[in-house]
C-alpha cells in the first residue's frame, strides 16, 4: 500500500529537502547500502506486507511505557492528545512501507527532511494542528534505533526464514534505518555541523 | 587493557558531562539496556580482547577508502596528517575495550562527552595539536554505525559460537553503540533540541 490518502501524508508534496543527492550517495557508501539491499528491503516489504501495523503497535506500546518516550504525545492538559496519536499513526505505519518500497531517490530524500521537520520546533503540531510539546528531542530520536532494530530482527526470525536470509533482510533494514536516523537528525544540528 | 598511557587518553579526568545519570538511565531503558547487556559485553570483551585493534583497523580501511571519510584526517597541505592518525588510533582501540568492560557510570558519561568534544570544534585538534579539519560532520559519526554494527558481527560468526550467544552478544554491542552515538550527538545539537 502506498497510499495518499492518509492525512498529513504528502509523499511527492514537499519542499526540496537541503541533502543534495550526492551528500545522500556519500551516506549510503558509508552504511554500504547497494542494489542489493534495495533488493532485501522489496522482500521484507512482500513478507511483512500486513505486519507493519503490528510492528508500529509494538513501538508504540514501549513509547507508551516510558514516561520520556510518551511526553511528547501529550496535551496542554497534561493528559496524551489521542488525536494527534491517532493522526500520527497511519503515517508511522506508511513510513515503515515506504522503507521497504520507495526507491531511495529524490522524492525520498525530500520527503525524509519533511519527516524530520515534523519532529521538530519548525512542523511538529503544524500538519495536525496539535498543542503537544514542540520537539521530539533528538537523543530519543536516535536511541530509538534500538527497538526498531530488535523488533524487524524478531519478526523475521518469527517468519522461519533460513538463519541467511533473515541477517541478509535485516542488515539491508539496518541500513535503511541508520540512514534514516541520520537524514533526520539534520534540522537538529547546529550550522555547518551537521 | 584498561591503559592511562595512551597519550591524550584522560579517562577519569575530565570535566563533568552536561548529561546527568537520571537523563542516561532514561536513554538506558529506551534501548532496553540491562545487567544482562553488561554481562553480555564482558564476554564479548573476554572473546575479543586481542581484537579491538583488527576491528578498528578494518574500520580505519573503510574510513580511508571513502574521501568523505578520510577528509577529516588531512592537514593543512592537504594530505594525510601521518601523526594525527597514529595519535588517534589507540584511543579509537581504547574505546572499544571500555564500550566492553567499563561500567556505564559517571565516570564513563563524562568520558563519552569528551569524546563527542573531541570530534567538535570544540577540541577536536586540541589533545594532538594537530591541524585537521575543525570537525566531523554529525552526519559522518552517525551512518558509520552501520560498519562498526555489521562488522562486530562478522568477528562474533567467526568465533563459531551457538547463534543465541551471537545474538546476545551482538544486541548488547548494538545497544552500546547507539547509545554511544546518541550521547556523542549532544554537542553537535541546537540549544534545546537534545
Amino acid at each position: 500500500m502506498l497510499s495518499r490518502s492518509i492525512p498529513g501524508y504528502d509523499y511527492g508534496h514537499v519542499q526540496r529537502s537541503p541533502v543534495t543527492l550526492d551528500d545522500f550517495k556519500r551516506l549510503q557508501s558509508v552504511v554500504g547500502f547497494t542494489d542489493e539491499d534495495r533488493q532485501a528491503l522489496q522482500e521484507a516489504g512482500a513478507l511483512l506486507a500486513n505486519e507493519a501495523e503490528a510492528l508500529v503497535d509494538r513501538w508504540r506500546k514501549i513509547i507508551g511505557s516510558q514516561e520520556h518516550l510518551s511526553a511528547w504525545f501529550v496535551g496542554p492538559d497534561g493528559k496524551p492528545d489521542d488525536d494527534y496519536k491517532a493522526a500520527v499513526k497511519p503515517r508511522f505505519v506508511q513510513w515503515v512501507v515506504d522503507t521497504f518500497k520507495r526507491p531511495f531517490d529524490q522524492t525520498w530524500l525530500d520527503y525524509q527532511d519533511e519527516i524530520a521537520l515534523r519532529h521538530t520546533l519548525a512542523k511538529k503540531n503544524k500538519t495536525d494542528d496539535a498543542q503537544t510539546p514542540p520537539v521530539v528531542p533528538l537523543r530519543y530520536l536516535l536511541a530509538f534505533a534500538v527497538p526498531v532494530l530488535a523488533d524487524m530482527r524478531e519478526h523475521l526470525v518469527r517468519k522461519n526464514l533460513p538463519a541467511d536470509d533473515i541477517e541478509r533482510l535485516h542488515a539491508a533494514w539496518t541500513k535503511a534505518v541508520i540512514l534514516t536516523l541520520t537524514l533526520w537528525s539534520r534540522p537538529y544540528t547546529k550550522e555547518d555541523l551537521w
